[in-house]
């Protein structure tokens, strides 16, 4: 492969649509290819196991997990491997880490499995670079304007859900400090968007 | 568990329509509670999933193997283990042993891999006996009557698969002789019963 896989990973309102386009406008203008996709959905499969998964009532908690994997196995198969080794620069907006971070937080099932899961699916396909948009949730909540100020016993639950995705992400980046670049999403964006480039520096083709 | 989880394997024209029920009516005058049974398709999610499988074009082979995997949790989850915590016997048509014997034919993937993927997929539920109908497939399908007399090239190739299908069949029920009855679906139907009934006398409730 000739390319470069960049994934973004974070809580709502961590600011990855932001650092997606901005990084995409600058690889663009060093002039790159660069395809944005993400998951689930960048395939027309996918779209419909979404739709599935969304709108079937009761649907299995390890069925739910083998849709996305095979959302995630078709959109590696016939999206990102075959514009890698056409030299294109992918960049993701959310992969594996969304999966373990999401379904660890839940605690229904074990994220090392859902992690051997992800790895059969793609074939063991990894990223190039992980840019984690590390953000309290409740400033994340704060700019998607939802739950501003005092909030319920459901809104609280769903904190607490929301830090311990946060939490399990911090240790995923710390497994992989090679493969991560973590980043206070508290910061200004043209501020982030300038460590995420230095950090290109080093990877890109 | 109270019940007792009964999986009918073999090649297409081998009988498992015929002898499932056979022992349906068997099991039902002995007065037992009897759930018959299929996958894919066991559930809504799996008709669903089924449609997608064959009507979404190409579809990657990884995501295909998944696609059944979570119709096979689904069904699992909601109609298989409530069966058998109520101490219903539940007859299958096909079970994990079609996947691997199917995939392991096709080359494609590996069928060790398959079987990791449905036993992750199952929570580990394996059926209490696996009745094998092993055929050889020229009459399988003569039965089915198709591909009577002489063959052109693409039916010779079927035949290839169909025979590998057979012998990844056999293959598993050697490694595992406690689970499996093997049984030659050539002959009459009513000795075959009768042997899958003296078989039940040990492992029903």
């Amino acid at each position: 492969m000739t390319g470069a896989f960049i994934t973004l990973e974070g809580g709502d309102g961590s600011g990855k649509s932001t650092q997606s386009a901005l990084l995409s406008e600058w690889l663009t203008n060093r002039g790159d290819t660069v395809l944005f996709t993400r998951e689930p959905g960048g395939t027309e499969l996918g779209v419909e196991i979404r739709r599935l998964v969304l709108h079937a009532g009761h649907v299995a908690p390890r069925a739910e997990a083998l849709l996305y994997a095979a959302d995630r196995a078709h959109h590696v198969e016939t999206v990102v491997r075959p514009a890698l080794e056409r030299g294109t620069i992918v960049i993701q907006d959310r992969f594996v880490d969304s999966s373990v971070a999401y379904q660890g937080a839940g605690r229904v099932l074990d994220p090392q499995e859902i992690a051997s899961l992800s790895a059969w699916a793609t074939g063991g396909l990894r990223p190039s670079l992980t840019i984690l948009l590390d953000l309290d949730p409740r400033v994340g909540r704060e700019r998607m304007n939802i739950g501003r100020g005092s909030y319920d016993r459901l809104e609280s639950e769903q904190l607490d859900f929301h830090d311990r995705v946060r939490a399990a992400y911090l240790g995923l980046a710390e497994a992989e400090p090679e493969r991560f670049l973590v980043l206070d999403a508290a910061r200004p964006p043209e501020e982030l968007a300038h460590r995420i480039r230095e950090r290109l520096a080093g990877i890109l083709p």
